[in-house]
């Protein structure tokens, strides 16, 4: 996705060689503008399919799902909340996740009132960096008997082994950029 | 608001004198249409104003702001972030939130690079309870030296003392449904 790829290089910061932030425009500070284009795109590359529901997790997924559920006649957005707290509810679908940056695994939750067996759903997140949130999540999906359209990311850090172990599910994977590599500071993307 | 206090009747929950649920389509599952209709009442109880920017707090917050903006022009969406870490990092304002569901304080933050004296800063949520979030939002605006339209509530609990907290700082409040009371496990609205 151009327009993407131009905000990247005009906006992003690598500040180490495996950290781009993009915080002016996708996850702190958010452009709308650029959210609808990233919208309408996943809607296009998704266009086939006839999604029931849109699932993402919290903080930085909510919006970018919320605006790309608009270009889906405004399909129910889901999104799974992150807990510390080891403690089983039996209302809810849990998976436990990793986090690389924190160091530590975490709960993600989804009530089951809000996933079931008739969905077809489409997963979508701002960052692919390890893969671990987006395989709890269809963790979660598969728990709820759900079928799974695909997912969709906005960044991919293709350097890491997120799109590998996605694809190693058999589940299919539109990320709007793709990043061989942020070394000496640059953005290199794959194509 | 009418549509959306029809929502919190048909679809709410009372699950305490003063838990009101509406996970069904405000805060875990998100009715984008209902967000669609709310972002347009923002804009019209705040259409004088000549806004710059949205502020909001994460998570529920992420995806009202962000519908909302498009009624306004596609302006810019900042969320603050929640930190239970206590470590200073200068380049962020910061402002001390106690938490009363969860009994505890946290920290939330903006980068100093998204909020600036030019800015003229309308805050939105989903909930208004004891305001103790939205204090700390205006504590962070005020730090910027930005100017401060209001503050949009969808649903306050008006049997709590967030709307006196808010009035006190000299600052313009819009909920869209006030609750007088849960009790008894019935909805009863202020007007």
């Amino acid at each position: 996705m151009e327009l993407l790829k131009e905000y990247i290089i005009e906006k992003g910061r690598v500040i180490a060689d495996d950290v781009l932030k993009v915080d002016s425009f996708l996850n702190h500070q958010l452009d709308i503008g650029l959210y609808q284009a990233i919208g309408q795109e996943f809607q296009q590359r998704f266009s086939q399919d006839s999604i029931s529901k849109i699932l993402t997790i919290e903080a930085s997924g909510i919006g970018i799902a919320c605006i790309t559920a608009q270009y889906f006649g405004n399909l129910p957005v889901v999104f799974a909340k992150k807990f510390s707290a080891k403690n089983l509810n039996p209302e809810v679908y849990e998976s436990r996740v990793f986090s690389f940056t924190k160091g530590q695994f975490y709960q993600i939750r989804v009530d089951k009132k809000y996933l079931n067996s008739r969905d077809n759903i489409l997963i979508i997140d701002d960052f692919l960096a390890n893969g671990n949130a987006v395989l709890g999540l269809l963790d979660i999906v598969r728990q709820a008997g759900a079928k799974i359209s695909g997912v969709g990311i906005v960044i991919e850090k293709s350097f890491q082994d997120g799109r590998e172990k996605i694809l190693k599910e058999n589940v299919r994977l539109e990320s709007l950029a793709r990043i061989k590599s942020l070394e000496g500071g640059k953005v290199t993307f794959m194509d």
